[in-house]
Formats: structure tokens, C-alpha cells, sequence
């Protein structure tokens, strides 16, 4: 198959927001095989959208996904490009009318009557329900032409189309009797480039699987997809060329496919039935919201004590006056004692804490922007180490530092085992 | 003028990178009145790279700015794509050679062979330098079409537009400088559809400035554009607009441009001289992230606990056992305890209190899941609000319980004055 990615929306085009939509969907469909050649953005402008679809087709694609222009208002008008594309009529559908009304109704609001708009669904479309937002998405097929409609905030369109898009173009990869399977390992503490020195040939020379790095906030990924005939047969392509990574880069390598390292933390922790608290003063509760953003994450987390100013170290943790006044809160000392106090206030059997300098206000020659303490106390005592980052922003570094918590509680945790 | 910014890069079409560098030009082409039409990607690949330049010029592009592709591997074909369709021919720049030469001899390094690649100058094309990289950018005009290629490294890149591109664009753009002004209207508590209708007549009527709406998480933005012939002009014709938009829906404006919910927190505690705490449940520290996002914000944010655990509640905050077992932890009581219970622990005038259900588990049918309490404590008492949200998932609830706490906050503050 040979898809495009056609997003629509002007403020894409004023570079108020990025096309991350375009680079999630490449990434999605790059995993299942198939080949995306064209991103093309267009702004909310009837002719423009109709003539990239045009080009879209007179270019070859056989598969377009567009995003974004689904919305309420008279800017949105991709189902009216859509429709007229394919030379079909758009009709008001009374059940999606219905279903926007509920949910203005369960909020105890009237639905503005231009939401009406939104339950507009080209002849012949299959919906796709959107339980995130009031824009359903659609899909058709016209003239060997299949074109997938999708919401443009992320947050609605990444879920339709893992729950809805990925079924259909999978069942339309169903004639090639290809199918693709993907596994991606997941690697902390080494750079993009100091990975790609150490697998260079494995990544040039293999072609199924393929090998491909990305590096993203802080950590590296290496993504193996490989096709054969059946999945079995896929995965099994991909068994020999992850050992010969592992061989050489093993020890980076902490999980695979979407063990993240706050996944990483909780399957450890349930497995030996313990619990963890945070303390974080330069990561301000990010190491909670991460650790949070897993369902269920209660089995295990207490909760994160987020003390910025030392006043609150003092009273919330107990960390020493004396402490703060002999080393300052960017210390190993103070660190320690954040981890040591967390882990008592909450009583869990972990705290990781974190106490650095995020910048770009606040440093010095002696403590500078990057120089971050973290420690780990647990059953068999507190460890502590000191980062210094020189690279990187404010957004960076508090990044970094959270993950690098993490890691550090997985590596005890594993030596525990 | 017309602009298309055409990227060329298979990395883009894998989704191992994202398209920076189409939202960076974007943004300072609307800067000085550039309009852009198209983004495009398209892979390493010779034909697809020329017949997206003669797609760009038939659709009545004049300015193409290309990113990405010179690089000195085979891969890198943007020069020989260009060249071909302008049928012009490339030779070697010897001054080229010696200076990429000469960037190897510094690090103590011999030029590999391949990089002469980068030496490469299409006939009658203009060099423009690049001080932070190998791979020089080009301009050339061909038939009313002027054609820009930038390297694809945005530290490479966006020097190059600075320093070089943007002046050229500029002295194209002769006589009829028109310069625009931007500004945008921040709302909360009001969704884009129904502020849409309250100034629909004003949207539809309106061309300079245009006024357009914008949803992203939980927020709605109306941007104002307006061009003249000077910036001051341009802010001039902004001011009616603004007021009467301002006429209809004031009370849902909080801010404008970069005066995101925090900052606007910020600003007001700031001008009191006055404190802040958070104590999260359902949020897990994602307020005292955001908060923490803002470089400075020791002034005024002491601390957020995140009680993520009941045992926790009681233990830092205070929360009463039989409040819990009463009510529960999801209930008026417990935020107001909770808000009271921070606001003293951590020693400040204010504190802001979320607990609630983000899901997609713990809910039942009394206490669904999006069903969240908003407390806010300050000099003169403590307010709790309910909230229940039907959709979205756990990162929406969470974002908007977290944006729903700052607001009231602000509310709070407001009426303080």
C-alpha cells in the first residue's frame, strides 16, 4: 500500500502548532508495513484540500489519511472537501446528533446548534466513533481510494486510530499475505549516536528485519520490523538480530515495546509487593504525573511529596536545617534526606528523590544549570548520585532528571531480586 | 508571495523525526507577511523530489523553501533534484571544497572523499553559507520561482534563514511590505463551539484582522491577524476587533498570548505578594509540574503533596479517617480538607486541592469516573467545587482537572483585588 498523510488546518501552516499527528501516524504505519510517501499540509481552504487530494490520487496513493478540519466550526471543512472529492452527498446523521447532544447534556449544557455540523457523515462512510470529542472520524473508499478522516487534537485521533484505523488497514493489507510484525527495544543511558557506532553494520545491512534508531526525550528506541508470510514467522525473523543487538549493547537496553520506565517501575514493584513514594524539588511533580499516568498505578505509588521551597523540605520531609545551611537544598546530603523523609512520611518501603537545577535561572560557577542529586532509599539504605547535564533546556533537564529517577530505582530494584 | 516549504527526508516519512522545521520557517515567514500555502515531505528519493517542485509551481507557488537532502552521502539528492529541474548544471566549488576542507583540518581531521558532494553549486545559484556545518544552502530564481535549500539540521537551518534567507525574502518582497500583528484572546471555561456562535458574525465578517478559533486541551484560543503597513497599524486594526469580541465574551477571557493558566496564577500571586500550595490526588503532581514548567516560580510556589494513597491524606495532610470513611476520598469533604491540610502544612496564604476519578478504572455509579472536587483555600476560607466529566480519557480528565484548579484559583484572586 502506498499512503499519504494530509493534515488540513491553517494553524498548522502559521506554525502555531507542529504536524506531530503526521509523525506519530508514520511511525504507527511504518509498523505494520506500510509505505507512507507524501506528508502534505494544507490550511482550512476548500480548493486547496480537494486539489492535494487530487494530487494525492494522480501521485498514486491508494491510501489517505487526513487529520485535523472535523471540528464545529465554519473553518472545519473536511467532510465537505471529502464529499465533494468523491462526488457524493453529505447527510445528517440523527444518532451522532444525538450522542453530541449527550454530551453537552451531561455536562448540563444546550449543544450549540452549530454542532449539528459534526453529525454530517459522507454517503457510504463508515463512522468511527470518537468517545474522546464530539468529531466522529469516517472512512470510504472511492475508486480503489481509501480515505480515512480523523480528528486533529492528538489526544482524540492517536486512540481512533489504534482502535479503529489500524483493523481496517490491516484487513486491506489482508490480500498481500504480508504480514509485518515489529518489536521495539528500549534503551537509558546511552546517546543516539554512541548506539548507532556500536550496531552501524547491523542497521545497514539488515533489510528484514529493519533495524531503525529514534532517539525522543531523553531515551533511545531501536525498532526491528520484520514481514513474512505469518506472525510467527515475523517474529521469529526478528529472535537472531535482537540477540546480536543485545550482544553488544545489552546492559542499556531496560525494556521492550511500551515498557516505559514508569511501566518498568510498577511491574517491578508489584512483582515484590512494594511501595514507592517520591520527593522532588527541581522536577516539581513530574515523577508523580509520569508515575500517575498509569491506571492502577495506586497498588504501588503513595504519592510524591513536591517540596520547592526549603520551608516545606523542612516541615513536610524533615530534612535538617543544618543540612540546608552546611550543603544547600542542590546537594547529595539534602537529596538523601528527601529520599530518607519521603519514605517515612508515606510509609512505603521506596522513595526516590530529586534536587537539582533545572535553569536557566539559579546557577552558579560552584553549582551550575544541569547539576541535579538523585537518591533511592529502600530496605537496605539510601544511595545517592550526582548528574551533571550540560546540555539541554529547563524542560530537558527536569525530563532527564525524572527518567534518570526512575532508572536508578529500577536498577536497585533488580538487584534486590 | 506564495510560499510551499518542501522537506526532503525518508527519516520524516519513518516518523523517526518530526517536521520542526516546517512550524520554525512558518512562524517567521507569517512574521514578516510571508503567506505559506503547502507544507510537503517527501522521502530521499530523486522523482519524488522534482515532481513535488513542479506540483509546488503549478499549483502558483513563488517562494519554495527546501529543507534537508544535502548532506554528503548518496542519499542526499536535494542539489541534484533542484539542478535537474531547472535544468541547469552543478559543478564543484573549489572555494567550497576548501572550506569544508578546512572545517575537517580544525578538528584535526581528513575531508572524507563523499564530502566534495557538498561542494556541489548549481549554475548561476547563489551560496549561502553555513558557519555551523558542512553542507552550504543555495538560492537561485528560475522562472519567477525562487527556490531556497536550507540543510535539514535545525541548528544548521534556522542561522542560515536568520541571517541569510530572511533578507533575501524581504528585498523580494520590495514595495508592498505589508506587516502583521498577532494576538491572541486565552479562554477558559467555554467550549470552541459555543464561543464560535457568540461571535460567528464577527468571524464570517471579519478580514483584517481575521479572527480565528482555536481548541487545544481543554482551552480555546481566538487568534486576531491583522496586516498594515506598519506594526503599528497592524496592533491599531486589532484593537476594535478585541473589544467587541471582549463585549461578548469577556468573562471567559483570562489572558492573552503567552498568558497560559500558570503564568496567569503567577502574575496575580505575584502582585499580592502572596504564596502557593497544591495537594493532588487524581492530578499526581501534574499541577505542581505545570507550575514548575515556569522558570522563577520559587517567588510564589512552595509545594504540591501528592497524596496519591489514602494513608497519605492523613498522614501529611491531615485528612480526618472519618471524612474517608464517611464520604470517601472522592468527595467535597476530603478537597476541602485536603486544600486546608496543604495550605498549613506548607505555610502559605493560598492552596488548591484535586480529588477525583480519572479512570479508566474506580469508577461505580455514584461516583463515576470523571467525577472530580476542586477546592481552593486562602486568607478568607475555603470554596470546593464539583465537576463531573463524561468524556475523555485519563490524561484529558487529568489536564482539565489540573487547568480547572488553576482557573479557580485565578477567579479567587481576582476577586481578592
Amino acid at each position: 500500500m502506498r499512503a499519504e498523510i494530509l493534515a488540513v488546518g491553517t494553524e498548522l501552516l502559521m506554525g502555531q502548532i507542529a504536524n506531530t499527528n503526521a509523525q506519530y501516524l508514520s511511525q504507527r504505519l511504518a509498523e505494520i508495513g506500510v509505505g507512507v510517501y507524501h506528508h502534505t499540509v494544507v490550511g482550512d481552504n476548500f480548493d486547496r484540500a480537494t486539489a492535494a487530494l487530487q494530487t494525492a490520487k494522480d501521485r498514486g496513493a491508494n491510501v489517505v489519511i487526513l487529520t485535523g478540519g472535523l471540528g464545529p466550526t465554519e473553518d472545519d471543512l473536511t467532510r465537505e472537501a471529502v464529499a465533494s472529492f468523491v462526488g457524493r452527498s453529505l447527510r445528517t446523521s440523527d444518532e451522532i446528533v444525538e450522542y453530541i447532544r449527550s454530551f453537552y447534556t451531561y455536562r448540563g449544557l444546550e449543544m450549540p446548534e452549530n454542532n449539528k455540523q459534526q453529525a454530517m457523515v459522507i454517503e457510504g462512510a463508515a463512522v468511527l466513533h470518537n468517545p474522546r470529542g464530539t468529531a466522529p472520524g469516517m472512512y470510504l473508499e472511492h475508486d480503489g481510494l481509501h480515505l480515512f478522516l480523523l480528528p486533529g487534537p492528538p489526544t482524540e485521533m492517536r486512540p481512533m486510530y489504534e482502535e479503529q484505523v489500524q483493523t481496517i488497514l490491516k484487513r486491506l493489507q489482508g490480500a498481500n499475505e504480508v504480514v509485518f510484525a515489529s518489536r521495539f527495544l528500549r534503551l537509558f543511558g546511552i546517546g543516539e549516536s554512541a548506539m548507532e557506532e556500536r550496531i552501524a553494520d547491523i542497521i545497514r545491512t539488515q533489510s528484514n528485519p529493519t533495524v531503525a534508531p529514534y532517539a525522543s526525550e531523553g531515551e533511545v528506541k531501536i525498532r526491528l520490523t520484520a514481514s513474512a508470510a505469518s506472525e510467527q514467522e515475523a517474529q521469529a525473523l526478528i529472535v537472531p538480530i535482537e540477540k546480536s543487538i543485545r550482544d553488544r549493547i545489552g546492559p542499556y537496553i531496560y525494556g521492550i515495546d511500551d515498557e516505559s520506565l514508569e511501566v518498568k517501575v510498577g511491574q517491578l514493584l508489584r512483582a515484590q509487593g512494594q511501595t514507592l513514594a517520591a520527593a522532588e524539588s527541581c522536577t516539581g511533580g513530574l515523577i508523580g504525573k509520569m508515575i500517575t499516568d498509569l491506571s492502577g498505578c495506586s497498588d504501588f505509588f503513595y504519592g510524591s511529596l513536591v517540596t520547592y521551597h526549603n520551608s516545606v523540605k523542612r516541615s513536610v520531609l524533615g530534612v535538617e536545617e543544618a543540612v540546608l545551611s552546611a550543603h544547600g537544598a542542590v546537594s547529595a546530603e539534602c537529596a538523601v534526606q528527601m529520599a530518607d523523609g519521603a519514605r517515612q512520611a508515606a510509609g512505603t518501603d521506596w522513595a526516590i528523590s530529586v534536587t537539582g537545577i533545572a535553569g536557566p535561572g539559579g546557577g552558579t560557577d560552584e553549582k551550575p544549570v544541569g547539576l541535579v542529586y538523585i537518591a533511592v532509599a529502600g530496605p537496605d539504605g539510601t544511595t545517592v548520585n550526582q548528574h551533571r547535564w550540560k546540555h539541554g533546556d529547563r524542560t530537558q533537564i527536569r525530563l532527564r532528571a525524572a527518567k534518570t529517577a526512575l532508572h536508578s530505582l529500577i536498577q536497585r530494584l533488580q538487584n534486590e531480586r
